[in-house]
């Protein structure tokens, strides 16, 4: 089964990707972009196993290795 | 209106942070781990219009900005 995460910069937090990349769109005639956030984007295959339980391992994931809480804000799905 | 495009390391590209990644979880005890791919994970906002027209824009958008072709896949989907 897969578990995908979706972190992004928390509001507010300086995302200075996140400014380059909607510069570089503005430019390239993209005009009506009005705001991007970079984050990241994480598959991890596991193996097969009680849904309930992946969840808790993608929450204990995160906390402690993929995600800083400080910074950044994430979610997750899982795809059995 | 909010573009979201997942972008991750086509198959067979080697992925050295998807490696680092996976070794990490598996050494903090996540034994369970097989495989890990790290992406990036792009949230464009922009002006509201018809949805048909913001598809064919992110497809732009990703073709000329955001993915590298020739080692990344990616997915988008439009939220309103």
């Amino acid at each position: 089964m897969l578990i995908k995460f979706y972190i992004k910069p928390r509001k507010g937090v300086l995302d200075p990707q996140g400014r380059a990349v909607s510069e570089s769109l503005k430019s390239l005639g993209f005009s009506d972009v009005k705001d991007v956030k970079v984050g990241k984007y994480i598959e991890v295959y596991i193996e097969n196993k009680d849904k309930e339980k992946a969840v808790e391992e993608a929450k204990e994931m995160a906390r402690k290795a993929l995600v800083n809480d400080l910074i950044e804000d994430y979610e997750f799905e899982i795809v059995e």
